[in-house]
């Protein structure tokens, strides 16, 4: 497709009702959101500081236009002119000139109108958008959102605040188009060697073509290259390529890439139209985790666990990765910067996954695009999230085109490898269950339109594991030691420690008058979710945080604290979850990112994409290989025995061998440990330590002992760990 | 469709090679099976005697082919001659004089192949049958049968000997056929209320047509008729039925039924065609099981059960009946009688489900119009069993035509409530999981046909049971009575308790000398059942006959107190699961009827459909309305304490008011129980008693206490159970 986009202005107006008119036109941002507009336009002050947010909160009501002026442009031959947009958000009527074309209800249908007939001298092309959808008016919370296909967290979550966006979220434009190849479609198989692939490549060729090539590239060369004499009419070319190379994700191989380009030629041999695909050949499936195969020995015999491991390529994939949420709150200003940040930055930590959660948003294609290039797997959920979303016609006539339509876009790409229904909907809070027709209906779709990528209904499931979201729990006086040492999960796949943001932040978005020491009754500390969100005490925590380190003098030491136990508790799960490899086949902590600043969250990874010191040492948990130990609980006292067990870690695609790791406790060793060979994937067990806490401990910021594994010669795999000890 | 059937006689014959002929021709019956025609020509002696059955084994590998002559009848005017058959098994060539003119792998899609085209004066039609399909050679089980969409049953079960039927099993014939309607497809909607339907009937219509009348009639009267003025065409037809019957399941309400007849007439208002459909109208669920719907507390958090208790018209339903399976090896003899007669039995034992069990075939018409007219609900599963299926395209190809036919055909039936993939699909003895595509391709097409009806991808899911399958299992040394004690399944669908079949079949089966005792080395009693079937001692279990009631003097003696154990077996556990209700909502005894005369089965009613003795205590434990007792086990001795709790069981659907019943051992009343009102669909757990096991007790055959329920006043609901005691 060759395309010319117009310039084009855009504004926007607002009415109480649907048949008025706007009183007003204030310049548009394309794409962007309603409410920024008219928050540039009223120029009202910072809405992330205390709780200006709250001045949105009229605007979720009314009807808004977007509008732009043109006159018809020049058109020769062929050319139309078309209206493109890849998402409006939500519910819309596109007319031109006074002209309705379109009506549609869901924000993730790309919107390709043809308006060369419908052209007059001077047009005017209109989209007026519905108010926010709400199922209901008693409670302002996540259950409007549930009748609607729209990311629920937009209508308050415990680390969101309520402000739903609306408008044009992604690229828009007129364009004038010069098509010769329509429906271009592709699909590769690998054989069992899984070194060569077969590529049908089918496309509608129109008039005046008399040729097409179709050519393949892998980094830079041309690896295949045929040309087919082809007029008007259904095109189908198949291409063999041998010894490819495939994708693999990051810490496995290379994610290596190639691009189609298909082209056609006119009779003199003149290049008329193009497209390019990426494509990254690779095997998923999802298969049961290593000691799930049997039954439990007697009677009455039930089901097995699911599968939750990941294997590509016929290799088992220890996933080890991240919940993915919006990085805005309005979804119209993420651009490829941000997308870039925040998947280098994961990249770095070791990660190769992102559970992209059911609650936020389908990301922009270059989200997709920059996880292919990286070799970050993505686990994609469909917008249903914690509510009960019905088996009414109405709601599964927007879900079923709305979910073909991702899964078109989404499941092209190589770093897709699974599907999932949405964020805990087996669950009490949410209510629905395997007989939901909604949950039927992605499941069919997914499996006529990508059955070559694995499906889940929703996470958890049985066997799996959501929470716990504290470093300690009071209400059951249990430390993130003590949860993973009885975790038998399967997979761990919502997992969180909170921590305060750093202070710059917070100085930033609360009041002076309120920053310390914070009070549970600040509505600026509330509001950005320090207080009464999720519990009363979230996510802020200060009791915990004063349990192991006694009461803060000031903010900044306050954060210090936070965020040391916070980096501390996420690394005890990494690990603990790597430990039971391969029963146990993912860790992915909630959460990553956020959408605004936050005074404290599970994140992390601030706003906009500012590290917390929690990535640090989930980095170096995560180190392929490494040596690593588990501990039965995180604070001790003096005298108290501590028995801990002894592992290497080599989820690495290599063998490493046998070697001899020394045991220091507070500088001191006190044991070797001569481990054999430790093969590609696995890890090997050690014996099992037993010291008894010193009385004298050294002090290290606070007080405590510090366990050192040391493995002879490999320095890059020694693990420190630090363990408070109280008198 | 108006029909005239032409007589037809039907000639078999078999050859080694595909491509070879036939040398001799036998007479054949159509439908029945390949087996039984030549057995019928060689005069073969009683296969069901001994080990005969294993002269059927040669003719597994060899090609088959049916024909039937006929001279070209007389057609006038739109008259065509169809080749019509409800099921040829299972992969077939169909030619006529020397041309192909159908293909096919599957023996669940109707044929109708028009013929007219192709006739010569003297016609000969034939259809070749491929050998049976087998995906490798090295063991002669089911196995063989996991790339087909075959019975898995028939490759050899532990109640069913190898022997895998081909040939032409359901109703088939050449015909005559006026068709002026075609496609004709009736939907219907019910209102909340579910007293009013909307029916939509499309049609196409042919030339001729001047009028098209739909009427409707329920018990003999019409009760809705309008005439249509329809050409040539789609014919669409829309109609509302006010106050409506509904169609309950048995025991709770009636099975009503409405004939809908769209009949075609010409200018002169002459009948052209007539079509009629059977309609129930009913409102189907799979809903949470009471007790389900909370997580436990703590962290981390899985998901709920799923669901597994049926709601029929807003009415939750506590499913008690029985595994069906088929009930000839040869499904081509099964006649109308047959479903009728076991139909019927189920019944009166007060079933209200059947569970078709996915080993064995989809049944033919007749059972399910005879299940929508005794109310008998029907879980119908794919016929995939114990296998893992595989998700090759060559499968899936079979799979999808068939299954689209299955749903089709029996999704129409009021009585089909439930769909599920196949039989205990996700254990390890079978190795699918969730990603199966076959599961996936069956889901989808339930969804895309039959949305009103539940689907489950197999059973058991998670929270049922299936098992255990021994009155007493000495491995465990445990009891049917101590297994209940503890079971908290959220539904059994599967449990068994063995016993002997009547002296009379096992004397007809097994050869004199080798009688009594029976010997686990006996050839006859291996193949029939007796032992080495699952374990070594199934399922005539002598040990455990023996263990309650000494050793047996002779056949009969044996018998009478096997089956006796049996009756006591299955009444401890249907009462023990309805005592459960509402967190248990299933009882589905394994099994319920067998495929020929076994010598030991967990069948309650012998081939080919005499009860045996637990049909009568079973009847008793599925009464709507009883008194019920639990018991921590079944044997005693003297002097120990007995506890047992009192239940007033009401699975009727009227309230039943306060009462009291009187709690006798051994014929002295030892307690009262005043019970208050107990609501519909209900159980009333009443007190715990404690007694000391009598030292001195009654003979009653067995050494035993009896313990007797007695309501004042209802007699009807009263129980006596008789535990035995050991000194």
């Amino acid at each position: 497709m060759i395309k010319v986009k117009l310039p084009a202005d855009w504004e926007l107006g607002f009415q109480k009702e649907k048949d008025l008119q706007p009183q007003e036109w204030h310049p548009a941002s394309v794409p962007g959101a309603v409410q920024l507009d008219m928050m540039h336009t009223l120029e009202e002050r910072d809405w992330t500081r205390g709780d200006g947010y709250r001045q949105f909160r009229w605007m979720e009501d009314v009807w808004w236009t977007y509008r732009t002026r043109f006159d018809k442009p020049s058109l020769s031959g062929s050319d139309r002119l078309y209206f493109h947009s890849k998402g409006i958000d939500y519910a819309f009527e596109i007319s031109l000139n006074g002209k309705a074309l379109l009506q549609q209800e869901g924000m993730f249908r790309r919107v390709d109108l043809d308006l060369t007939d419908h052209l007059e001298v001077k047009n005017d092309l209109r989209i007026q958008i519905a108010p926010v959808p709400k199922s209901h008016h008693e409670r302002d919370d996540r259950t409007q959102a549930n009748r609607a296909f729209k990311p629920a967290v937009s209508y308050g979550w415990d680390w969101h605040p309520r402000l739903v966006p609306l408008g044009i979220w992604d690229e828009t434009s007129l364009e004038i188009r010069r098509d010769f190849l329509h429906d271009i479609r592709t699909r590769y198989s690998l054989d069992d060697s899984l070194e060569n692939a077969d590529l049908a490549i089918t496309a509608n060729v129109a008039a005046g073509v008399e040729s097409v090539s179709v050519s393949v590239e892998c980094k830079g060369d041309t690896v295949h290259k045929q040309e087919f004499r082809q007029g008007e009419g259904e095109f189908s070319g198949s291409i063999k390529l041998e010894k490819i190379r495939l994708w693999w994700p990051a810490g496995h191989g290379e994610p290596d890439l190639y691009e189609l380009i298909v082209s056609a030629f006119d009779r003199n041999h003149k290049l008329m139209d193009e497209h390019r695909t990426t494509i990254g050949f690779r095997k998923v499936r999802l298969v049961r985790n290593t000691g799930t195969e049997r039954e439990d020995p007697g009677f009455p015999k039930s089901r097995l666990l699911p599968p939750v491991t990941l294997e590509i390529n016929n290799r088992r994939i220890f996933a080890q990765g991240t919940n993915w949420v919006n990085p805005e709150i309005f979804p119209g200003v993420i651009g490829e910067d941000r997308y870039r940040d925040l998947i280098v930055l994961a990249a770095g930590i070791g990660f190769n996954i992102f559970r992209v959660w059911g609650g936020g948003i389908v990301n922009k294609d270059f989200f997709h695009e920059c996880c292919d290039r990286t070799g970050m797997m993505v686990w994609q959920e469909f917008p249903l999230a914690c509510n009960d979303y019905p088996d009414d016609e109405s709601y599964l006539s927007v879900l079923r085109p709305e979910a073909r339509a991702i899964i078109e876009r989404v499941g092209q790409h190589p770093s897709t490898v699974l599907w999932s229904g949405g964020n805990e909907l087996y669950n009490s809070w949410s209510g629905m269950d395997d007989q939901s027709l909604a949950l039927r209906w992605i499941n069919s779709l997914c499996l006529e339109l990508t059955p070559e990528i694995p499906f889940i209904p929703t996470s958890p499931l049985q066997g799996m594991g959501h929470g716990h979201y504290l470093f300690y729990d009071p209400s059951s006086d249990e430390d993130i030691c003590q949860l993973m040492a009885r975790m038998n999960n399967t997979a761990l796949t919502e997992y969180g420690v909170p921590s305060p943001s750093d202070a710059e932040i917070i100085r930033k978005i609360i009041p002076l008058e309120e920053i310390f020491p914070p009070s549970p009754d600040s509505a600026a500390w509330i509001v950005h979710h320090a207080f009464k969100s999720w519990q009363d005490d979230t996510w802020l925590c200060p009791e915990v945080i004063e349990k192991y380190y006694g009461s803060s003098e000031n903010l900044e030491e306050m954060v210090e604290r936070g965020q040391k136990l916070q980096a501390a508790g996420y690394r005890f799960i990494y690990e603990a979850a790597r430990q039971k490899w391969p029963y146990c086949s993912m860790a992915i902590n909630w959460c990553y990112n956020e959408p605004w600043p936050t005074a404290a969250n599970n994140s992390i990874v601030q706003h906009p994409a500012l590290p917390k010191p929690a990535c640090e040492s989930i980095r170096e948990a995560c180190r392929p290989v490494m040596a690593s130990a588990s501990f039965p609980k995180y604070q001790w006292h003096p005298g108290e025995m501590l028995e801990f067990d002894l592992f290497m870690l080599n989820h690495s695609a290599r063998d490493i061998p046998a070697g001899k790791m020394t045991i220091a406790v507070n500088g001191g060793d006190i044991k070797t440990w001569q481990f054999g060979e430790v093969q590609e994937n696995t890890v090997l067990k050690g014996p099992r330590l037993m010291i008894r806490v010193p009385a004298r401990v050294r002090d290290q910021g606070m007080t405590g002992m510090e366990i050192a594994l040391k493995v002879l010669g490999h320095p890059e795999w020694d693990s420190v760990y630090k363990l408070p000890v109280k008198a």
